[in-house]
């Protein structure tokens, strides 16, 4: 137990990430940020690995489906669009300022709509324009080692289209391919709105993992905390509390801009795919709710902390009660027997040393059986 | 009383398999499940004892009830449908998933539908389709042996027919079979919005009982605790704490889904069968009103059993002064007539010895009435 | 003061009551219900003192008033409402089922409204049928000897009569009678919507008066906190605190439901009485806001109580601190001259022993002093 | 600052008054008022001092202004309404019920708002009659000599009119009058619904000066908790908190009534005066902030008050601590050279006593730099 | 850490300024102003270091720009405005009634609006007039000195023009001076209503930098507290925490205003500027949910600096405990052979001083092991 334990405590500190960025150089970014026009695009500056870009691109219907990558221009994609086809087009990274302008130019995109793509403390959102709906949201993922993979995630929907931005190479929407790969699949037979849907509910999914994933920790720890809550410190119990604060807040805005769309984000999504988005939604809903309340069942961990600080304390007051109790009295009585009166009576018996200890035992006792009837030896 | 709250603390454990399957399994089916699109059929991984499953099918009006059990196929019941009739097909157990698929063509069910019946995980929830209306909630019941039991229950209401899928084989709704062969119920004479009515009216049931088994605990709980609080541990409160957290996280969504049927449930409910759907959401929100009141009650329990902590310290800590009061200043006493001066007067007198004495029994008394005094011995 | 609170705390549990129903009976209750289709009438299984069923008939207007006690039909008094007369049927005791069912059937109560009649557990409501509205409450009184008399009232307001059935026989519409054979008095001249109002305005201002008195006794609890917290326990303080939360609960749906009448009650409160109707809403919100504020200045209590156990031990601590830090040292010191070491010339001097206490006189005063300046004898 | 100090925790329980009546008296009332028809006209019981009742009567426009003082009939007052004049009735002392019903009956005012008028519990509150506006709050005021004024003041606001009741003589709207004489004050050239804002205006900003004084008292308790904790005791910082939660609840309804006005008040607001109640209830929104974030802060307080009952137990364990730990080992020492043994080698050396001294001014230095590094000393 | 800690801690009361004016000169002002009647304009009382007035005038639009400062009248100002040109009137410092009144005048400005301008305890808020809107609120920034400086900021944005209002001379909107220099800069090609918005931006800016930098602070307190809690009083954790509720005070109403502003402003915002708004409010929203979810955080400090001093105390406890019971059972063994008995035959023995030694290091050998099995000396 206490070997989970330990891996746990220190994959905690990694959890910590959603802030994303560190605080130095988040100031030096605002600070920076005030000396230029909003609009102005510029590198994140928190890529921090550079990671190299990669562009997909899947143009498929029901009967057919063409998947390149890399080899071709924004401009091909854009005149593909349409034509009873439904096009995909993928970005991993955010580095290159460039393509993001490109596909900016020839797709119609807003400034605003390429600054906020850039932008990797965005909140979630969802924002309507003419021609396309604007999606933003984080990633959230549980990393097979343990960690917390952080990302920000961009979609644009348009007539026929859908263009997604991920700000690292991940393979989140590989099963996504998979399938579109496959003939038969759903996902070939509908369109741009139900591969959002798609999308968006293997980022939802994460989210589900990770809020599970916390709440056998917070399990973990209540069985420690309950069993031995010496082996544990209220850090770790408040470290998982400010977690859940934490993911609750990021996830909050997703629910609201998923809400959206499950009301028909302005006819954008049609009547007979409305309902998986209000399934997401639920799902959301439901992984809010679960973290609300897990969050008030830690309190009730503190709690049991603290009380179990205190029944540390009484035991060891316990103790050293018991020993003084007992030893304190005696002394007191051979004390008694070590002063130089002249005249003391008992000093003269032959036998009076062995009364004395004898008297001893027999106050030693009582003490021992006055605590032991308390139930302090339990 | 205490036998009692040992039972009551065992069987508390048992409260907590509302979050259901255990986490590892969870995990490994939501890791799963991201491999396979939206809308594939799975078995549920957590009915681990494959129950064998049963179906029931109820056809009656005002005249006539004909009952059958596993002896029929879905598309006689399928024909059996309307003519005045209203039918109930009643599925126990969920781990034949070609029945399920049958059931879906035969009624035309939508593919969504059964996968969230097959899915245990499930928020509970109302959706609205054009030919039905799908209910699917948890049934939480206090079992005859104090074991709680929770059960996925979803129901497909169209016009002349109730299908019922239960997970477990359980008796919950053996009270409606016995009143439908009775001719003269009130349910004969109604129809398939009434008897939705009355399944879920039983589970709501379930639920106010397991809230008031709830509310008698903490109020043994409540009593322990006032009167002899070292009996408990604040573990228990908090695992109540809990329960009633956990609780009210699970019945809250039904309450909104029966909230969608007392508003007419999109003209599925009839309006003399409305004010039933509304009574049911009245007493669901009087469980929920008196699960939350509870909630904060504990938090009464919580604080006294942590003053109790304090106040048990504080009862080691007087036994510690008192002893340590009065024999401390008598060991000095002692000790001065133990020292090796060659000049010290008293030690020459005969009664010397017991004027000691004599002052120190007067010492003890005054610090042991100094002690009554402050009411350190009540 | 001491008397006084001694009454208090012994007539708190009286305040418990409002759960009504002592558990066993409660969950028998339940699961007796179980087998029973809706809509069957049973006879509350709590009434447990079988009162007397008692039955008044007022039928007034402006310029006439007849009474009539327990010797007339129901039919008479359904043949007499209407021709300018406002009739009001008064029941008290709910044991006499035949009784509410011939009422039921004189003036077309549906079988709902004659089951929530009868069903002690209610929660508050108004519901609108198509010829009368039902109003169910809870009458939460004071009694003279400070316990607390929990009713439920139910009420049906017709055209030109209203209906109201007590469980107890009880004297809290007395006035009222009083008020209607006084011919000059406002009641006579307005009709059945004010005396409906008549009726409700009584059973809140018990709520006020609950309240008043529930604030008083937590002033009581304030005071006797703050100068003497020893005098009292936390349990008291826990339990007032839990019985304002209980209240809240029970007063709340009350006020949503007269929120109802207030709007217009569907036409059946006239313009010029519906004015009352608000005044009734302010009073009930003033009773929830000030039932809320109080259990949040409780929580001050709570942590006085806290704060004074801690200096309670603290006071502990500084007698031993005290006592040790005297005697120990000194306890030494005589000890070195008890050493039996051949050449130790302080032995030697006649004034040695005298030095000594001395010495000790000396350092025992500087202590005493030292503690005098951190202010532990204050 | 202590003195200041001294004050402050003083004239707190001034601060108490507002629940208004002692509760003896309330109880009574109630039990009294129960017994009584709505509608019926009664002295307020609660002016203890009988002030005398006092008129003053205001006529004005552009050009002319009329003043008069208990000298004229409210027949008088009422046909001198309109004409291009605003008409300012206010009446000082609600003792004189006769006078309350004449203007009642001149200006046709409804029974019930002559009632709420004498109502000195009243919730405040605006009331839309036919031909005109009754509003009733509570002017919470700050004395000179620190204590808290609470006094009932209602309005009459009708066309051409406005009535206002003042429960107590007090000079609140002294600085009016003055701007009243004066002919070139913009309130001159204005009407009856900017002479009402005017008014409002006075009581509000009291409300501010009150929440002011108050955040400086808790800025003041904040300073010494800070700096001295033991000054000051956990019953002035939750009394200072109940008083926040208190005038919360008294000036929240206050902030609904005045929103009423903003919204136009059922055109009695004309639209260039309206902007100036939008202003009111700006400010009223500001104090509830305030007030609420101000009890928020409260919460760190007593979390400092306690931690400091903490610090200040570890202190007096320390002093315990190292004392006993320097000399009981010490005792120790003394004790084993006092022992009796016949053959005890280190007794016959001469230099054994200053050895063993040595010795022991060793192990008293050690343990001293042990307790100095732990900072024990700091 | 510590020195930047220590720097943190100086540093924090200078986040208290938000209140703005000390208390003695605020209620002097407030008696003061009851004098008054609303719409006097007075200059504001708290502008302590009289700054100088200083007043810039830019007109542009696509290919022109002028800008003039201190060198022109207001009337050609507004004989500017308009003709396709967007004109900026920027002042500095509000110690000058006279030129607001004149600028009043010549823009046809309210008098409360003058008043509002003036009054430096504003609450932020948007108001809607006829020919205008009027927005004010507060500017927070953090300086670079690590202070925080609070300035009152108005806006009215009238049709071709914008007037801003500073309190102090601060550089907060220079990068827009330069910006509005530069002729490609997007700003120029846009309006009145973006310019407000650039500027409302500026000021986001810096909430969001301020919320930042108390996360920062947060999170050294966080690391502080978690390793060494005894380097931090709880007094500079509740300090924060206040600091995060009065911020939360101050940018809640914002959020409110430029929502208004979003959703339209009656007009005075265009379609294609509204979106900034929304992102505006979008980020005011973050700013404040991350605020709120910090001082939920802050709690969970507050919980471990409290578990830090229980286990602080049980340390000292541990020492004492630690102590006592290693020696005082040895002091009474050598106590016994100190007695005096005539036959005690241990004395007797040449070896008896030995083996009472080893007997005595036995003991305390075997009470190090119970200790250091127990886990106390870790």
């Amino acid at each position: 137990m206490l070997s989970r334990l330990r891996r746990l405590t220190n994959s905690i500190p990694a959890y910590r990430v959603p802030t994303l960025v560190d605080s130095k150089s988040r100031k030096a970014k605002h600070r920076d940020k005030l000396d230029k026009p909003p609009g102005t695009l510029t590198m994140p500056t928190d890529t921090r690995e550079k990671e190299a870009v990669s562009i997909q691109w899947f143009r498929f219907n029901d009967s057919e489906v063409s998947e390149r990558c890399d080899d071709f221009t924004i401009a091909e994609v854009r005149n593909g669009v349409g034509n009873n086809y439904t096009t995909w087009l993928n970005i991993h990274g955010l580095t290159d300022v460039k393509l993001i302008e490109e596909i900016g130019d020839q797709f119609g995109l807003d400034k605003l709509v390429l600054e906020d793509l850039l932008e990797l403390d965005q909140r979630p959102k969802v924002e309507e324009y003419e021609n396309y709906l604007f999606f933003t949201l984080k990633s959230i993922r549980l990393k097979s080692d343990d960690t917390v993979l952080v990302e920000q995630m961009s979609f644009v929907l348009g007539n026929g289209f859908v263009i997604s931005f991920q700000e690292k190479t991940a393979d989140i929407f590989e099963h996504i391919r998979v399938r579109l790969r496959t003939s038969k699949a759903l996902i070939r037979s509908r369109h741009e709105d139900y591969l959002l849907y798609v999308m968006l509910d293997s980022i939802v999914d994460h989210y589900i993992i990770l809020s599970e994933d916390l709440e056998d920790r917070m399990e973990e720890l209540q069985a420690v905390v309950t069993k031995n809550p010496g082996e544990i410190s209220l850090v770790e119990i408040e470290e998982l509390k400010s977690i859940f604060i934490k993911l609750k807040r990021s996830i909050w805005p997703v629910r609201d801009a998923v809400g959206f769309l499950d009301k028909g984000g302005s006819g954008r999504i049609k009547a007979n795919v409305s309902m998986f988005y209000h399934d997401l939604y639920d799902l959301i809903q439901t992984v809010i709710e679960s973290i609300e309340s897990n969050r008030q069942i830690m309190d009730g961990l503190t709690n049991i902390y603290l009380s179990s600080l205190s029944n540390k304390m009484n035991e060891t007051m316990k103790i050293l009660t018991v020993i003084s109790a007992i030893f304190i009295p005696l002394t007191f009585i051979v004390g008694v027997y070590g002063m130089n009166f002249r005249y003391m009576p008992e000093l003269e018996y032959n036998s009076g040393y062995f009364i004395v200890w004898g008297i001893m035992v027999l106050i030693a006792f009582s003490l021992i059986l006055f605590f032991k009837k308390r139930g302090w030896f339990d």
